[in-house]
């Protein structure tokens, strides 16, 4: 048996989480009310009405999913010997964390004791998910399956509190999840990296941590799906005239994203090529720089001129920022999530406090307080809003709204840090695998049943060869032979 | 020239077969009668009309295409050297089956001499190629292109004379086609192949029966499309508060299969990996297997319930049923369809007979004569209904209905079986190519353009420099150089 | 430093052109009135009508989407050294191409100054983007990428005026882009390609020109889901019983060009094989074919036809035609763009001419001149009508429409033609890069940072061994080597 991560106990503690699922879905989840039947006329009607138009959001939805299970699986595939675990474990991950995410963001929106199950609830289970996996992205290829999913409990925890806190305590605007998602996931990831960083010696690249030419192909793939469908993650939970115009702002941020990141994709390189890693990331920075401000009135110049300064940032972390941390703080980012979620969701962040101070209701209209709830006037409180709870109270102004976008996002990355740092203390944990070696990085054959490689890759030959139940010291041995 | 599965005469046949398709679609459909413009007064207010709201259903139809074409076709490019035929067949014969479904299911509703088409008429026809999908994946690797559309041909026509009798006469509940598509297809594919089974002493894993490692991982791309999509199959041939429920039930059952999967998948394994072809296929058996139930009031519970024990099953069958099944009735089974398809669909059929049982008034309000219309009461029958025929009448008891279900699970696995054979028998004839030797299976290179691979791969080699035109005895010959 | 088109100079110069849309889009582009806030009564109204549904073109340009990244960056990687550029160039350019169009397309349909941006806005440069990245097919591993950008400046200028001419001012019927999209893209890339064609000596393949097995498969990921969504593109541009038609005769049109591809692959082979480069083109034949009739009455039986003859034509057009063009006109067609779009194209304006003239109004009714609005007549002209200029004026009967419909595709395939030459003429310029050898052709490593490959590929260790900044007659003598 290679490693406690690996063995029959770390499994049957899995299978009891799911049995644990099992039952909590069963005491109390149900479908939501419009979803059951109820007595014969009232349903009747109900129910007509309901086929009448089919569900609007679903093809939303849709395009989420496919962002989440095949957009982030196969970017991940870019390793080249860690293809499996990037698709596979991606979808373990996921599936995981979606179910956690429906009970623990369902905390928040009990009725009766139970929570009331819609497509709403898998839309947002499945953004929940984006969080695990961004930070599963930081943590790519040094982790044991084990530490991931314990990773993704946590998470998710800590995701739906941090969550309900911002959008509906604090009322703050950020429609395409830049500061709840992106930002959290991509620091509370990192913290986690922190927490597991290896010791002096074995702080340097692995001989497994590269890419291929075809597994630089397959994650195109990934890349290109989530830049395809971006637009549909910043615009799920908004409608109409405000759907439209994140769908717009999305769009054009990536495009100008896409084109920065190319020429400073080549700018900054020695021989001025291209780097696919700077494609197949930074080109959607875009997407997360536009996402906290997609829905305001930031008109096209706006949101080309966000992306466009999102793809250089993006990428001038990958050339210098990136290897910097690794070096003078061994923090370890494998995907670089913080290039492509971090600081661009700081960057989303700034421009939302910047844009919501200047929302004036001759710009907005009657609007204004749909997008900005808190800046609702006392004097206009409906019933239904005065039993809700808003940190700070109605009546806000444009600047005050812009002083919560900031401390928002300050708050976010807090909560996150701090969380990442105890989440990766309980992974250290020698149950959970520990801090796996260098020779176990980025290698899917200590996970998978998988053929030998057959030929011409000496370094996996190497690191195969050696005895799998080695002694730490041997581990290292068979590292530096390689 | 190779075989008679690959000659002139092989795809002058084809041709003519798609001569007639023309010439049928030709004489015997037309679009329906909405799509048509007619005279000036009524079209302008039919038109108006339905201009207003789009295609309700036409995203629904997209995911389940993607499920067919891409979904079927890269799932089965797992092994190493058929990825040509696994996409590019899987494409012929779709294409061949879709208009062949549209002409054989449109016999049942034939109006004034035509087949009138809709949306409704391509979604049907997708779902009806499904299961023409699942059969070839039971044979795949081991047919001439040929015997493959032949089988299409047969498949289609039975597959469509059962739908009907179970759909419109039996009236069972299968909105996902646990019944209808995915045990029947998969019966049926392991009906034929138990006729084109080998002779004893060719009857083991040729050495291209296996994936490679880049293989696995276009063969996930398939999968996640697959997993992603799996909602919308299910849902798309109901509405409003069904349709929701089937959506959030195939979520929640595919979420529970794919973490028994790797739990599973590990336990079995010897030294406690994940295996491909488990994450590759049982994540999916929860999408079978909540098929048939997925509208009805399972609540979440249910859902996740079925899809945990639907991944188990499919990965002890894959463990330990498929190899039985070859040893000792000689019954190859490719893709596993038998654990990925026939028993998570077995399992469907039995819960819909539990849960049919159990259904009442009080529970499904006035929608349990929509969901089980053989239920309703012949006092309450509308002029339409009298005009319906249906098997054992209407006023059907929940006790009834449940046995029905049973029922058509049992007709409609004879029915596959014994089509299975029938079709097996034919393909057998010299015509379509016979039943082709160990060592022409699983090999591109006989069928496709293709180059010889670059290097490593010694037994590719082999099998390549002998006679393509060999006697049968050559054949074995180099089968056991191999 | 390699040559001109990767300087540092030509990234500044892409930068400058992306720093100039920014500016253009602030001065020149807003939402359209609908997605903007105005005075809160009004804003109410509107808002609420906006809300309650949603916006319905949303999946079909998602799907139109997923054709432009992915379809076309996808069938472009079928190189087996070029699929960096391929899924990465094509991201660029259409990044680039699509900000753009929107631009162009703009300037025809201005408000007050400012263009109006709107989803269809977005669908309508995802269009005229397709144009770009055909005729990139049509150069595809012999340009730089400087060279591709500036194609993509100009050719979105030509093609967005050539659109606005044959749909606004000619009033022509095109709503699949047969003839605006698919020709235009072909002979503009054709014609470009002409004036980049190499000197005698160097017109033969190199010996980068050809896939690997796997490039293959990773091709047909493009190939698949331009087949899956081509009903999507072809229907996104009307609404109603044409938008169904026009789903249904794509989808039909598709299969039956799919049949006879397979057929005719084989036959016209060798060996009696399929061919993978007809696979992946030829079976999108029927798309074109049918993308100018699609709306129109050609009922099932002619959507088939059509495509049958479509796939017959691509195939023969592969087979034969591509090799004649290259070794007497010296004119490369790398993806085959004349026989996947040119002729299909041609074939379905020649459709569209015999349909418009077949055309009465007791066939189409009052719908007949929503689709050919030029036929309405000019007593019933509204208001409106009577502003909009009409080449011909109105008044059309169906033969002059017929006529009208052949002078359309004349016209296009004239103006791609000079538009094309023109810009092949400006790309000869030593900046942007001239015109490559044919050792640099097809060759990723030359704009890539990318490890040398591992084993087995001797012609491009060869390729990569000799000096970059290579004097031509030693770059010669390193093609001939290989």
């Amino acid at each position: 048996m290679h490693s406690p991560g690996s063995s029959v106990s770390g499994y049957v503690l899995l299978l009891l989480v799911q049995i644990v699922f099992i039952i909590v879905f069963g005491f109390f989840t149900d479908y939501s009310k419009d979803l059951l039947p109820k007595n014969a006329t009232v349903s009747a009607a109900m129910e007509e009405a309901h086929e009448e138009q089919p569900l609007p959001k679903y093809p939303h939805f849709q395009d989420i999913h496919v962002m989440i299970f095949i957009g982030f699986g196969f970017l991940m595939t870019f390793l080249k010997r860690y293809g499996f675990s990037a698709s596979g474990l991606n979808l373990l991950v996921a599936a995981l964390a979606i179910q956690w995410a429906i009970i623990m963001r369902g905390c928040y929106e009990m009725e009766d004791g139970k929570i009331p199950l819609s497509l709403d609830n898998l839309i947002g289970a499945d953004i929940a998910a984006a969080a695990v996996l961004i930070s599963m992205g930081a943590l790519l290829g040094r982790t044991t399956p084990m530490q991931l999913l314990v990773m993704a409990i946590i998470e998710i925890a800590i995701f739906a509190a941090n969550e309900f806190l911002q959008i509906e305590l604090m009322r703050i605007a950020d429609v395409g999840g830049s500061i709840t998602v992106h930002a959290f996931g991509a620091y509370f990831g990192l913290a986690v990296s922190f927490m597991l960083r290896p010791n002096k010696e074995n702080a340097k690249t692995g001989p497994m941590e590269c890419s291929s030419y075809s597994s630089d192909i397959t994650a195109m793939i990934g890349t290109i799906f989530l830049w395809i469908f971006w637009p549909s993650f910043n615009s799920a939970l908004v409608d109409g005239a405000e759907q439209e115009r994140a769908i717009i702002n999305t769009y054009l941020s990536l495009a100008g994203a896409t084109v920065t990141t190319f020429v400073f994709s080549a700018l900054v390189a020695h021989e001025k090529k291209f780097d696919m890693v700077h494609v197949q990331n930074s080109t959607l920075a875009g997407g997360v720089a536009v996402g906290s401000i997609c829905n305001l009135l930031i008109h096209p110049f706006g949101a080309i001129m966000v992306g466009v300064i999102a793809g250089v940032i993006s990428v001038l972390g990958y050339r210098f920022l990136t290897p910097a941390m690794l070096s003078s703080l061994r923090i370890s980012d494998t995907c670089g999530v913080n290039n492509l979620h971090g600081m661009p969701a700081l960057l989303s962040a700034v421009f939302s406090a910047i844009y919501a101070s200047l929302a004036t209701t001759e710009t907005y209209g009657n609007t204004l307080t749909t997008i900005f709830p808190a800046m609702k006037q006392n004097s206009t409180l409906s019933e239904e809003d005065m039993h809700e709870m808003v940190i700070g109270g109605y009546g806000r102004s444009a600047a005050k709204q812009g002083a919560f976008q900031l401390f928002a996002i300050l708050l976010t990355v807090v909560i996150a840090i701090v969380g990442g740092l105890f989440t990766g203390l309980v992974l250290r944990h020698r149950f959970f695998g520990g801090i796996l070696k260098p020779p176990e990085h980025f290698l899917d054959d200590i996970w998978w049943s998988v053929e030998p490689p057959e030929s011409g890759t000496v370094a996996i030959q190497n690191v195969m060869d050696t005895p799998r139940v080695a002694h730490p010291t041997v581990r290292l041995a068979s590292s530096s032979q390689a």
